[in-house]
């Protein structure tokens, strides 16, 4: 016997709790770099790895695009790939990301060539993509409901990075400034639709654990950078401080 | 214009520099674990981990076989998921990691159900098997090379664990006594065969990419190790440790 399904209340109540219980606000690498405590090195390292989820996200979202029948649905969908990409002239988030990379003093050709990545941060951003492409589709929708979780910990890192590194100014964070935006956007289509379409329990279920495995994608990812970056165990062949540095123009 | 293709020779010596330069058996948690330093948590922890690469195994070699056209070839690889899964009465491989799984005081049906494993390794099996399954048949056929390297390291394993440990014994470590001869056998075949049928240059470089990218899947499964529980930063979901042990009888 299959069990009752959840209240739409008692669904979004789930939903939001996996976000207190495991999203990445919570892990120590966010303490260190909002409050000031990692070095350049430190941060390049979250640039170059990050920038590997980040450019893949388009792409997760494409992989959405390619198994979804529904026109209106992908007609919604589409506005993520272009908050991500922007147009040719402008660029939108990805652009966005490095001037950060730029501002913290990386080239930004380097940065957007992906080498240096750490291997277990591509497996996870990856498996966020496979999912996508491979799940089913609400599962698929409810994996983006991070982004529930996103504008607090934005805005806090705003706060942080401006507070306590001489890198940060409206140009170089203008990424989680238009974040603060897109993303609810996004979350009310997404969380709407999820809460509306998961009726069974086991379909909510799925949502469910969708829902975990995204923040296990993100958790995943700040492990790595801390064992590598903090703790110096830089696995062979990832970034080593000094490299894909900017070189600016002699004075 | 290509570069001219390498030497079979010297093919063959870059694929062994790999070893050389970033095979697991340079990671930390193989001299802890040989030297007699882990704990039995530590100990605990690896095997339920390391239960998900072994099982994904025959699901790899699987993915080969359902990828590859050539009769004679598959006959051949065929005896990889042979010598894991083993047949229904005797069960190889797989169950011989149970029996290790059981010498360090895990329940093999907790094991077995895969449960606890940390997000990061099940990222890095998932890479290798979707690896093995969409590439070219030449770098899936490569990224099984790592096991050149695997005697060397069962012969270490053996030695320490019957050294320092008190769970080890002829049957908790049968499992690594069987691959120190089905390891070779499988090398003698794929190596021959990539020597061979790798001959122009793009194709050598992809074989080496390839056995670079399985490095990367094992050394990551032992930096999340490491970062999980020799330093105790364990991610959300995963294994504790206490969970999952063996109920022993009264005595």
């Amino acid at each position: 016997m299959t069990a009752a399904p959840l209240s739409r209340a008692e669904f979004e109540s789930r939903l939001r709790q996996i976000g207190v219980d495991r999203y990445h606000d919570k892990h120590p690498f966010h303490d260190r770099l909002h409050g000031g405590h990692c070095s350049m090195a430190e941060v390049q390292a979250w640039v170059i790895n990050r920038w590997a989820y980040q450019s893949a996200i388009p792409m997760k979202d494409a992989a959405f695009l390619s198994r979804c029948r529904d026109p209106d649905l992908r007609r919604i969908w589409r506005s993520r790939i272009e908050d991500h990409d922007g147009s040719v002239t402008e660029g939108g988030g990805l652009r966005r990301w490095l001037k950060l990379a730029e501002g913290v003093g990386l080239c930004p050709d380097y940065v957007a060539s992906g080498q240096g990545v750490m291997p277990a941060t591509r497996f996870a951003v990856e498996a966020y993509v496979r999912f996508v492409r491979d799940e089913p589709l609400i599962a698929a929708m409810a994996s983006s409901l991070t982004e529930m979780f996103a504008p607090a910990i934005h805005t806090r890192r705003i706060e942080g990075l401006l507070e306590h590194y001489a890198f940060a100014n409206p140009d170089t964070i203008a990424y989680f400034r238009h974040r603060l935006t897109e993303a609810p956007k996004d979350v009310r289509f997404t969380l709407d639709w999820v809460l509306t379409h998961a009726t069974t329990r086991p379909d909510q279920e799925a949502a469910l654990a969708a829902l975990r495995f995204k923040t296990d994608v993100l958790w995943a990812q700040l492990d790595a950078l801390w064992n590598g970056y903090v703790e110096g165990r830089i696995p062979p062949g990832a970034w080593q401080p000094g490299e894909g540095q900017l070189q600016r123009p002699a004075a």
